[in-house]
């Protein structure tokens, strides 16, 4: 067991990139530093659009939590989920028993929020997680090779087509990677099926894709999906989803059994907190020092955590910048250790580096905070920048290779459905 | 659809190594092929233990099966499973319809053979597929995690004990990776446990490891093992588990959470076989042509098939022999072949070309029909057999790279426990 003595004991719960980073910051500290999260491993989640759609294997983009922290003698990982927080005598009720806290950091990210489709949420695809993403893949799959077999049966063309709602970055990439799965792949896989007959849908509510990006993104983003032969709606919602069905807004029907659901995300934190303190989309209020409102040595970052201002008093929106979450994790980091020494803390202020999105092939937009550009060389921005931000040696290397070999025989390689065992069990 | 007419129509159900080899001796011939399996991969058996712990991913040794008969115009794949042969009418009753045949070939393998541990089996695991490979790993890391958290609240030291009941193969392959894992890797990344502690018991009901090769591989194997620090147990049954207790025969008790099971195989077959076919193991008698005893155009290869033969009156003993059911496959091909010209078919005769294992780094045992040899040679061949064995210019490049880090840095870089998100769905 690493040591703990007297010292000051900091949880943070949620390994994703704003605990990690805050976590790496306190490492080898005085402070006495805990993580929980209820996977072993900390995931990239920008790139788990490809592990669905069989560009690169989930190990690629995952990586243990306790290697990450092998030579940090005052970091300790736990395998938890939190359910309660007693903010009066500061502990968590967890599902390994109460554990204490001097601070605490909710780093919990977000959770799928599919609004009015709620009801609906068993036939819909996610992508939060490395299962759901291995499901997504899996699904997929089985719905061609049902296609197939229904051919086979009935001797006539099945319908195989995909809906994808939410033009934010995630809808846009899967739509990318799905029509290049189309073009090159699947024709090779599925001979017997007609891929002209199938169609993929992106659906966007708001008047345009990438709405946090810029106005040159967008557009270059909905020409890159049509010419690879997207079906885009932007300003347009679905109503209803049956399982066989999808009912868009104008009454029109389209068959389908695989919709995916990218439209929305929602706070993920626990139950314990300020009813004052925690907005109707679930996110925890935070003042400019991420300290959560209300709550007395409790700290939020990242996506769970919006931060109200005068400019922006319902706090900001949620743009699952992974950015903010790491910079944020940093600045908290220098807070606690400054408060240590009775020093003051500093507030946090937003430093954009920018933001990017890959549609497909030398296609990519890139928004830095003074130049935009698009096209191939942002595609290799796009790349290099992905890289470089997975965690540990062996996981840039085996996806730079996967994407050499991708690049060069048009291929995905990655197809299996791997199906689970067992269900989870619980520790 | 791939075209049939009216051709000879082959149904194989199972792409293990017969099922597979056999369809590509048969790809681009008169003949139209149906290749049925329940998974949409071809999977290499022999490194399913390196999935288990960590060593490679799982998408490195499975190959998406569609993509071996990419160009082979006469073969068809569909994922089934089959419930029911009715011999009479020459059909099969499988999870998608019913499916006829001109000529059928089992080659669905093996299942695991629990013996009377059978109602014990929720609480073993065993290694024969990808799902059981990735639930075993989930459940070693999980079990250490576990004793972490007790060591954690109670502070004293918990068992981590791991029981491994079959000295075969997969057992000592299996042993020697977790002795290397709990040397080199977990006290890395369980810094708070003591794995002086963790013992790893192997169990071994005949008088010897890996009784099918030579004595010399056998005393090395042992030898090797024990050097490693298993505790060997050869000659010696365990009775009973609890799911808490292992009951070894003179009646002491290990605690573990973790017993894996790879003491017994046996044929997988389905109903509608006449019972004088099948075996009390469940393999299935076929005669020197692998045709099955009492069935018309129907044959069996691999592990599933037991040959009766003068010398041996009850079918060769199941070896889970990779050449076997390949060289099965191969001369199936050809027979199937010759008799669409009136040619007459050619008995199977097993040509012996080798057996190997590895225990660890550097240590190997290689038994060549004219040579015996162990060591760090033995690894090498081992290692350099194995990766020209699997399927794919990938899979072959990213093995080698995961084996050589892993060489390099003493670690074993895959340590998600990758949980299902939802269970099977049936097509």
């Amino acid at each position: 067991m690493k040591g703990n003595g007297n010292k000051h004991t900091v949880v943070i719960v949620g390994a994703g990139f704003g605990g990690i980073e805050l976590a790496r910051k306190l490492a080898n500290t005085p402070l006495d530093v805990t993580i929980l999260d209820r996977n072993n491993y900390h995931n990239f989640q920008p790139l788990m659009y490809q592990v669905a759609t069989g560009g690169l294997g989930p190990d690629s983009i995952a990586f243990p939590i306790r290697r990450i922290f092998r030579k940090a003698r005052n970091v300790r990982f736990r395998i938890a989920e939190v359910t309660e927080i007693h903010t009066e005598s500061k502990f968590l009720s967890t599902s390994i028993g109460a554990i204490h806290y001097d601070s605490l950091v909710i780093a919990t990210g977000s959770a799928t929020n599919y609004f009015n489709f709620e009801p609906q949420k068993e036939n819909l695809l996610s992508l939060k997680s490395i299962p759901d993403a291995l499901d997504m893949r899996s699904t997929i799959i089985q719905n061609i090779e049902r296609a197939a077999n229904k051919a086979d049966l009935k001797g006539e063309p099945q319908p195989i087509n995909v809906v994808i709602i939410g033009g934010g970055p995630a809808g846009v990439e899967l739509a990318g990677a799905l029509a290049e799965m189309r073009k090159y792949v699947l024709p090779k896989d599925f001979p017997e099926l007609d891929f002209a007959r199938m169609r993929i849908y992106l659906y966007e509510a708001a008047p345009r894709l990438l709405a946090s990006m810029s106005e040159k993104a967008s557009s270059k983003t909905l020409e890159y999906l049509e010419k690879l032969g997207i079906i885009v709606r932007v300003g347009a919602r679905v109503k209803d989803y049956d399982g066989v069905n999808v009912v868009t807004e104008d009454g029109s029907l389209i068959e389908t059994k695989t919709v995916i659901w990218t439209a929305g995300v929602k706070g993920a934190p626990f139950d314990g907190l300020p009813e004052a303190s925690v907005l109707p989309n679930k996110r925890i209020l935070v003042d400019d020092f991420n300290r959560i409102i209300g709550v007395k040595d409790a700290y939020a970052i990242g996506d769970v955590a919006a931060c109200i201002t005068e400019e922006n008093p319902r706090g900001e929106a949620m743009l699952a910048q992974v950015a903010m979450a790491i910079q944020q994790g940093k600045l908290l980091a220098r807070n606690l250790l400054n408060m240590q020494r009775n020093e003051a803390p500093m507030p946090f202020s937003y430093h954009n580096k920018g933001v990017m999105a890959t549609i497909g092939r030398r296609k990519a937009v890139v928004d830095l905070p003074v130049l935009h550009f698009q096209g191939a060389f942002a595609w290799f921005v796009w790349m290099f920048v992905h890289i470089m931000s997975l965690v540990g040696f062996r996981n840039k290397l085996i996806t730079l290779t996967d994407w050499i070999i991708n690049y060069i025989n048009y291929d995905r390689p990655l197809g299996l459905m791997i199906r689970p065992a067992r269900k989870i069990k619980k520790l």
